[in-house]
């Protein structure tokens, strides 16, 4: 493995450390704990949006707090769930009074522990509801949505939901902005080559030479099929053509923000090359790209690939996404 | 070679379509040339602030055009100078009536073609000055800056020019202004792994598993010493030793902006650890990080390993690096 880490079991507290340091005029860290927190905003007038999840996928969720995102961010060990305490420590430090909308991704271990660290804050008499996200359509079938991963849609639901609390929406609709931008929004991603986990030293998984997966998911979950190595004209085909035929329905005159994402080792090139495509494809169908966001977000380490993000927009949508953002991973004016 | 590209003869021209396609609000590409120009902007008020090189370093350059930041930029192929006619538009798309500052890397290719079309743009009756960038010291002596490569310091060179444009200085100011920031900056890198151009396939050198370069170049330019793979710390370490010790004579209670640069495939995480490390080390020192950008900027394809830039800051350049930016690749409120 060759990774610029020290110890590879104090490479979570270090990271954050390092981005702390690198935005020390707006956020803070909590002392031992691996919580960060915006110190730009008075929580008493504004719903608190708290994300988080495991380490390895930055910026997501780390580089997403800041204005018009995230309040708080609970950062767990790579791939791995933030504990209880580091969720409960999180919720409170964005909790001014008007409740708390959690938002993270659907998995096991991160479903425990923030139920776990919402029913303690409920007990404390704090108002905290959630917002799972399940947008890998690889992963499930559309009737079983909550089966489905939370992967690069993440940043659309911070997105939304750091927009409408900013705004000074209500929580209830805070909350109902954020499980629309959930609800709208389908991911379909492919892999060219593994990742390393700092504290395993070698890929997590072998893909040959000429072939890539497509549908595997950020932590090296299986894919849907593997397949030979396409063009990127070919996949963005392939990933269009199953996002489409997904439920959301989407007919000409629609709207939509496209994120093409790179998983870390992927060049900007790339990514450039295959939103080319995807325009051309949206726009046959009469389909329009009202936002687009092209860059690494929702990373697996040093693994190289792209997922494509798109989420249906309607007029509340669209003026959410809109509103400036400010954060370490993702600033829109 | 895994790389979602199409025919690898036309990376380039996709590239820069996908791009302008993601940013089509603000910028436009000119007619069978790849260059890049806002559209958000009267030129009639402003210096026109251009930039350019070969691609595959993305988002250097073309990342790099907005509010704040160029406001054209001549696209080469990878790794390759842009022609002197693609300059030549470029200048002239950039230009009102009041003259173009060009900023580019220290390279020959780079060198003789931007020339070559400042002197054609003169001879247009058009006001032309170059600023070349060479800040990596792992290049050439002090003494010999003239013969330095341009490497990550090309950020903060565009983001001062960019600013000062923006806030209307006159043509001789945002000049000045672009030559102090490329004067009080110094860079050094280190490589873990090769990069692999499209449309070569293969890494363009080797490097052994335990070993990392340090002071290689942005194409893989020999650096100036091999050594086993260092600690994240280890690494700010000698990159931070080599640097203080360089001609810039940094001193306790300077301060300066600090960007440390992703080469590629090196994760976020990486970068943070380094810049935890950095800000110790300057701490001791006495010397203020003033401004701390920590990401993706100048990359090497997927090559692994970063660098770091330092550029020491006076009151004007302090006012001029806080002054907002929004571009592609850099996006600072």
């Amino acid at each position: 493995m060759k990774k610029l880490i020290n110890d590879p079991l104090l490479v979570t507290d270090e990271l954050v450390e390092g981005l702390v340091l690198a935005h020390r005029k707006k956020l803070r860290k909590l002392d031992d704990m691996n919580v960060v927190v915006r110190t730009d905003v008075d929580f008493s007038r504004k719903t608190g949006v708290v994300i988080g999840g495991g380490s390895g996928h930055e910026p997501l969720f780390l580089g997403f707090v800041g204005r018009g995102m995230g309040d708080s961010i609970a950062h767990g060990d790579i791939f791995t769930s933030p504990s209880v305490d580091v969720v409960y420590e999180a919720i409170k430090a964005a909790d001014g009074g008007n409740g708390v909308v959690l938002i993270y991704g659907n998995y096991m271990g991160d479903i425990l522990n923030f139920d776990m660290a919402q029913e303690l804050a409920r007990a404390e008499g704090m108002r905290v509801e959630t917002v799972r996200v399940w947008d890998d359509i690889a992963s499930a079938p559309p009737e079983k949505k909550d089966e489905r991963r939370g992967t690069s849609a993440d940043v659309f639901v911070i997105k939304i939901a750091g927009a409408a609390s900013e705004l000074g929406m209500s929580f209830d609709n805070v909350l109902r902005a954020a499980e629309k931008a959930r609800d709208q929004s389908r991911s379909l991603g492919v892999s060219l080559s593994s990742c390393t986990l700092p504290a395993v030293g070698k890929p997590i998984f072998e893909l040959e030479k000429d072939m890539m997966m497509i549908g595997m998911g950020v932590h090296g979950e299986p894919g849907i099929e593997k397949t030979k190595l396409l063009s990127a004209d070919e996949t963005a085909d392939v990933i269009f053509s199953r996002l489409l035929d997904d439920d959301l329905a989407l007919q000409a005159g629609d709207e939509i923000a496209l994120l093409v994402n790179g998983y870390g080792a992927t060049t900007m090139m790339e990514l450039y090359i295959v939103n080319r495509r995807l325009h051309q494809l949206f726009e046959e169908r009469g389909i329009g790209i009202y936002g687009n966001l092209v860059g690494n977000y929702c990373t697996s380490q040093e693994m190289a690939g792209c997922s494509v993000t798109m989420m249906k927009l309607d007029d509340e949508l669209k003026m959410l996404y809109d509103q400036p953002a400010e954060s370490p991973g993702l600033t829109l004016f």
